[in-house]
């Protein structure tokens, strides 16, 4: 099947959507990213994803070209084109477009696209028994913002392979912060902590807060490394993975290796409504 | 004229040289860059811009899919049909080619591209009379590497033109480090100084400070902000630009407000190895 995707304002086949060569995006790393789901033919909390969107392209001084209506609607046919009856994975950017004199943006220029396909599910297994991380000291560039810098995460790729991890948790001077493309929840005493400054406040965190805040004392705050190791219970949370328990960090054990109970309560939760939603 | 450009070991037209949206140039950031000068038809001083090149990509574990004579030899072809008988100012940039799951570089996928145009030289004045600065607190990613990551410069870019400052100076924790696209020296006493750590070591640099050499005491270490605005003289050095004089940051007067005198000696030898190499 050949897939679709969109290029500022058209849905055409991926394998035809190109972009130039002097393009900000591509030159200079200047762009915005967003990964959203959708479970059943519509953009999970898109909503949401579009907020984080525009503040994103604010904090860089981006215009959105399209409108949100008009990115809803190609997406919608983006899932129902690559990935009919099955979960999708979007990913949906926005780049300066072509650079005056290799380095400036010209406002307008900007270059909007969009992707998707069928979401490859992760092991059953992460879910039933829990998933591990590796660290490594890192703080996001422009944290609270979901720029293209992947750098750090993309080189690092092969050494959580290797490791057999399922992602990789930046910290910052014994603080801990997010994964390279997940935020981290650790569970003590029955409450819930994550981090509340200098990370991206991804959409499933946010959802996950919520679900967390109906039967759990749920706090926003810094989490130290000795929390973490010292944890009753650790999870990550992402778009495209919901919410996966942790069981070990760097080979240490967390929670005695097992998902634990508020886990997977939130886990539940955040099934029953993603289907409700 | 049509400009040319080089993509994948082909040279074409720039307007048709397009690369697929799954890149990880594009999706990831996931780049390294290169900005090289010819002065009369052959890329300046490209050994050591190519050993630049291959030291960056070591660094992010990206190939380079052509040898450095190929390279060499297609930047000569864009140069002549570009800039025939001008200056050229040459970008080289190397990505991780089409992603594998939206994040993992997969080695041999690598995209390489080159881009050439005739120089738009500075205003001489700036050569006369001197530039001004304005700063700012940031320290580049994997300093010592060309990563495409500039979002910062770019987006600096309305700031400094509205300054009138030629560039834009990252300051970290009271110490001096470099232009968002140059690097710079301060001049004491007769004593050269530039910062020679957590900088990228530019081409245009290492040849200042070999000249620099031959008839000043020379010093790479660390330059304090004080030692800046205390400074006789300052300058910067780019390939794009040559070396030039730096009169006033963040609207407070270097040296008198004029370019020094040595400043000016350097500005001459510079200019004779240029036209000797």
């Amino acid at each position: 099947m050949e897939l679709l995707c969109y290029l500022n304002g058209s849905i055409m086949p991926l394998a035809e959507a190109k972009i130039g060569i002097t393009d900000l995006g591509l030159l200079r790393g200047f762009g915005i990213y967003q990964g959203i789901t959708a479970f059943s033919g519509e953009p999970f909390h898109f909503d949401d994803h579009w907020e984080r969107f525009e503040k994103s392209a604010d904090a860089l001084g981006l215009a959105l070209p399209r409108s949100q209506g008009e990115v809803r609607h190609a997406l919608r046919t983006l899932i129902a084109r690559n990935s009919p009856g099955r979960r999708a994975s979007i990913r949906l950017v926005l780049t300066g477009g072509a650079a005056k004199g290799g380095l400036e943006h010209v406002p307008g220029r900007e270059t909007l696209f969009a992707t998707a396909e069928p979401t490859a599910p992760l092991a059953p297994e992460l879910y039933e028994h829990g998933a591990s991380l590796i660290t490594h000291e890192y703080e996001r560039f422009m944290p609270e913002s979901k720029t293209t810098h992947y750098i750090t995460a993309v080189m690092l790729q092969p050494k959580r392979k290797e490791a057999g991890a399922l992602e990789i948790l930046f910290t910052k001077n014994g603080r801990v912060l997010e994964c390279a493309t997940s935020n981290v929840f650790v569970v003590k005493d029955g409450a819930v902590y994550t981090p509340g400054a200098d990370v991206l406040k991804g959409v499933t965190r946010a959802i996950t807060l919520a679900l967390a805040e109906k039967a759990y004392p749920t706090h926003e705050a810094a989490v130290l490394l000795p929390a973490l190791f010292g944890a009753d219970e650790a999870f990550i949370t992402s778009s495209f993975k919901d919410i996966v328990p942790v069981v070990a960090v760097d080979g240490r054990i967390i929670g005695g290796g097992k998902p634990g109970p508020v886990t997977r309560d939130l886990m539940k939760r955040f099934t029953a409504y993603a289907h409700a939603h």
